[in-house]
């Protein structure tokens, strides 16, 4: 290469992986696309995101961008890598649909990629005017477009790695209060392993920031089961 | 805004901060810049970086910028946040610098950030043609090109929450085998509080990752002091 080989000018956007976990598994939100390639209507799907404005700063970009498209508000956007490869764009499908959407001729696209743990019985989504975002289980995601499942893949590894240097961050995932068994579905989906429920247990009660609650399920059709909570000021604790 | 707010496209760059302990404190290496604005020549510093190609992929740029700047190779360089900001070329001075070396008129620039934690001693710096790069301690870095001070500081914030959730990364920047009061000052100079020595080497007889060696220092002028070394099965027995 010379200092004639030209640059990277290249368009910008942010992608928001936002995660949830239904006391089984892990979802993530996603919202429907329809375009028209060949002269065929198409429907799939991809995360929320989009190209960003001239004047727009990164991270109030990714707060916009969620919030047009899924209605959601205050959700703790983390960036975690920019995904930059020249080959995001190789799909014509993608491209004519951006370009189509956004009036603009597209070529490079560099994403900046943004991942938030929520609590998914507290996230409202609001059916937006002309989008619609829905909840998938990431073990059932389709192709989606442009390099969107590859984001999802990174966002995973990106959470497990989190996870297993610091734990509290599994607690994002969780409700205020939950059983013993949606905390071992967690770690059985989030470190992909399965765990011996008696094991889990014993190591749960070796864990002095899970307190356990007087309080139980209700309405079950099995023994009801006990809550518990997750205590920060124990957890920070003994981390230090 | 409307769909005929113009949409940011930017040049793309990487930008490497490699840090190092010398034993004493954090060091940051840079590389010298040489310019000329208003008419008169100025000398400054900058983190080891550079637009990238139109063709290039951004984890194979930050490698190929690394050595052609300081003559590094093999560093595990991780990505760890892009910077994005359009005031990232508000002073002239950098514009007009960057214009000259790359030919090229430039607006704004997105800049994907490395980050590496080396061993200060087995890296050789090679004085490379029109480039320089040295070692400057992180407490005495002077204001740098474009925003690369606030990458830095970013950087190592990044550094301090990584070592917080797990401290093994911090061998990375000893040498194999080092004594206690430098992994005091490490632990000093990364989380930025003073230790108590005898506080610290009875926290550090509880880590049984770090064993000590039959081996003192040679040469000294003072009582010559024991080597320790990093044992990462120990530490993987014990975190898991």
């Amino acid at each position: 290469m010379t200092a004639d080989t030209p640059l990277a000018k290249t368009h910008l956007s942010v992608d928001c992986t936002v995660l949830g976990f239904d006391g089984k598994r892990l979802e993530v939100l996603l919202v429907r696309r329809t375009g028209e390639e060949g002269g065929r209507r198409f429907h799939d799907m991809k995360l929320p995101g989009s190209l960003i404005w001239e004047d727009e700063e990164l991270d109030s970009a990714a707060r916009r961008v969620l919030t047009e498209l899924t209605g959601l508000k205050h959700v703790p956007l983390t960036q975690f890598r920019a995904f930059g490869s020249k080959d995001r764009t190789k799909d014509p499908k993608d491209v004519h649909w951006l370009e189509h959407a956004q009036k603009a001729r597209v070529g490079r696209i560099v994403t900046v990629a943004y991942i938030a743990l929520v609590k998914i019985d507290r996230i409202l989504v609001r059916e937006m005017e002309g989008t619609e975002a829905l909840w998938v289980p990431v073990d059932a995601v389709p192709p989606l477009a442009f390099d969107h499942n590859e984001i999802i893949s990174a966002a995973l590894s990106y959470e497990r790695t989190l996870a297993s240097r610091d734990p509290s961050v599994l607690f994002d995932l969780l409700p205020r209060k939950f059983t013993a068994t949606a905390l071992r579905n967690l770690y059985e989906v989030v470190f992909g392993r399965r765990l011996n429920p008696s094991n889990f247990y014993k190591q749960m009660a070796r864990m002095p920031y899970v307190v356990a609650l007087d309080e139980f399920e209700r309405g079950v059709d099995h023994r009801a089961a006990r809550y518990y909570r997750f205590d920060k000021k124990q957890y920070d604790i003994i981390r230090l």
